[in-house]
């Protein structure tokens, strides 16, 4: 089944999908300097949150791979340039900066023991690759973890794009949806088209359809009709950040969809990585909203769609884990009381994967 | 303040606002010939039930005005063509129908009863701009018992454009938002976009701006969260069919709104003519939901905004009326049981308009 590949690495190069050109283009670009990547991420060739910690990784590799130094001390010298360039992308995305604390670790292990700057450079490719291959583990297990709760046919329900665009792998809520989808479970995805963005209409709905998965896209104010008279089996959307007692940030609209999953007896289901945790914080009340411009809602790709007047643009918003049945990570499943729960799973060791 | 005039009758003819360019440009269009208003009707120039009645009459107005006929024989052998064209503009329109039907009725009273064609058309013309005053008096009766539900300051919220450009007179939902501002009330309006058709960017945000009233807009996904953070006070919306245990059809996106506003402990109101009430139906299930084409969700003025993938497109959702705290009219305030209380106000008297 097509899986998107937002990134890639291959002999030639680092290989991005461009995001910003979906549905109606299907352009890659190969980079071979990080200062490209660098510049992809910046401009949101790619976007979600672990698409851009691979990314990062194999623009540290690529910095390396690259590099003309003649002496281990000389590539030592260059490294913190080329990690600040990728560093300084989008300054929120806690995935980026993991992905760059990881290589420089596994930088200064490799300078102490190894014997020739080859062999550092093909570790560091591998090691990029390896934070590739566990976003892959993770989104599988999530699905495998999160498909049993999917009903063996009708509709089911998504928001924005937690799918391998976002990730890498193949998803972590269209992970879950594909999972059970190859398991032979009958799906039909109701996809909202997520504005201001249109995360659903751009990327889910275009990589549901090349997946062959079926799927009806709707506008965002038509969810509560379809939740009461669609006869939806499941909602299950990503997630952004979950604080201590379970609280979710996501996408704009999560929270609404929740609150009419719950009102229509349909169960809501959140799917993401333990590394989305924040258990810092004791509740929801505690995740800033991020305001983004408002000519993102009275424009829609160059076009005016509104008279000139104030528009808001908060890009999350917080579902209180009352209207959350179930987490699934790739540790296992949290439910209610998420406290306890998601205090275990956090404590829980993270499956191993094989080295790439 | 500013109230936009869709329609309106002048010694020069009929006078339109071009609705499907708002609002980047304000365009009107003069018309003498009643084959023009027909053609306006369908093309969407003017759109709201209220403002279609309101063309149909001038329409049929216009064409007995100017009429070449000789004898009143002559004219009246004209007018069921007059009629007829107007009639086949938009088959769904009820206040069409209706507003046809009262100019043939008055029609046949003055063939019966007048004495020249002169002063049949001028009595025509005075039926149309009677058709218009009343509008407009039924709307601000229903602003004036609406508004008193509205809070003293604060966030209000509506849906869709439930404002002037669809009735031609204050509007509805947003007539109760207009009153209760000249009274004084300092109201900030939350507008929610209304995908597809963006009728509220284009035409609500539009009629607030230009009347001074201050406003926020919103997309649809957003909702939920100004319902649960921003402190709102009353949501107003319009109405298409009101069923008798007061189960509400409006625009889609009613519904979620409703859900969201009780969720969040925020009254949820109707404001709506008694001719939106339709007794004949015991509940809302009978309310039968017409669908769109998927174009308009997938394009967006032309542009493709999706792949080529299937998408769903209900004009319209049914609101069950547990969720409705009041139905405003213009004979006064409906509340549970709405069985009773939407019987008694199908009962009283219409209030009484000077004529034109």
């Amino acid at each position: 089944m097509f899986v998107a590949q937002p990134i890639e690495w291959t002999d030639k190069g680092v290989v991005m999908l461009d995001q910003r050109r979906l549905p109606t283009e299907e352009i890659s670009y190969t980079y071979t300097d990080y200062r490209e990547v660098a510049q992809a991420i910046r401009e949101m060739v790619i976007r979600g949150a672990p698409a851009i910690g691979v990314a990062a990784a194999m623009g540290a590799a690529l910095g390396l791979l690259h590099s003309t130094a003649s002496s281990i001390d000389a590539l030592q010298s260059e490294f913190p340039e080329i990690c600040d360039t990728l560093a300084k992308t989008r300054p929120t995305a806690v995935d980026l900066f993991w992905a760059l604390e990881r290589m420089k670790r596994r930088f200064a292990e490799l300078c102490a023991t190894s014997k020739s700057l080859s062999e550092i450079k093909r570790a560091m490719v591998e090691e990029a690759k390896l934070v590739h291959l566990e976003k892959k583990a993770t989104d599988q297990a999530i699905g495998e973890y999160g498909a049993q709760f999917m009903p063996a046919q009708g509709q089911v329900m998504t928001q924005c794009n937690a799918g391998a665009l976002a990730t890498g792998g193949i998803g972590t809520a269209l992970g879950v949806i594909r999972v059970a989808y190859q398991q032979g479970k009958k799906l039909h995805v109701l996809v909202p088209e997520t504005r201001p963005y249109l995360q659903g209409s751009r990327l889910t709905a275009w990589e549901l359809h090349k997946g062959g998965i079926p799927l009806t896209l709707i506008t965002d104010n038509m969810v509560g009709h379809f939740l009461k008279t669609g006869k939806v089996g499941a909602v299950v959307t990503g997630a952004d950040r979950i604080a201590a007692n379970g609280d979710t940030a996501n996408k704009i609209g999560t929270y609404q969809i929740a609150v009419l999953a719950k009102e229509n007896n349909v169960p809501f289901y959140i799917a993401a990585p333990v590394s989305t945790f924040d258990l810092s914080i004791p509740d929801g009340d505690h995740i800033p909203i991020e305001e983004r411009s408002a000519a993102e809602v009275t424009h829609l790709q160059g076009l005016r769609i509104a008279p000139d007047v104030h528009a808001a643009h908060p890009a999350f918003d917080v579902t209180p884990s009352r209207y959350i049945v179930a987490i699934f990570t790739e540790r296992g499943v949290a439910r209610a009381p998420y406290t306890t729960a998601l205090r275990d799973l956090a404590a829980a060791p993270q499956p191993v994967v094989a080295s790439a």
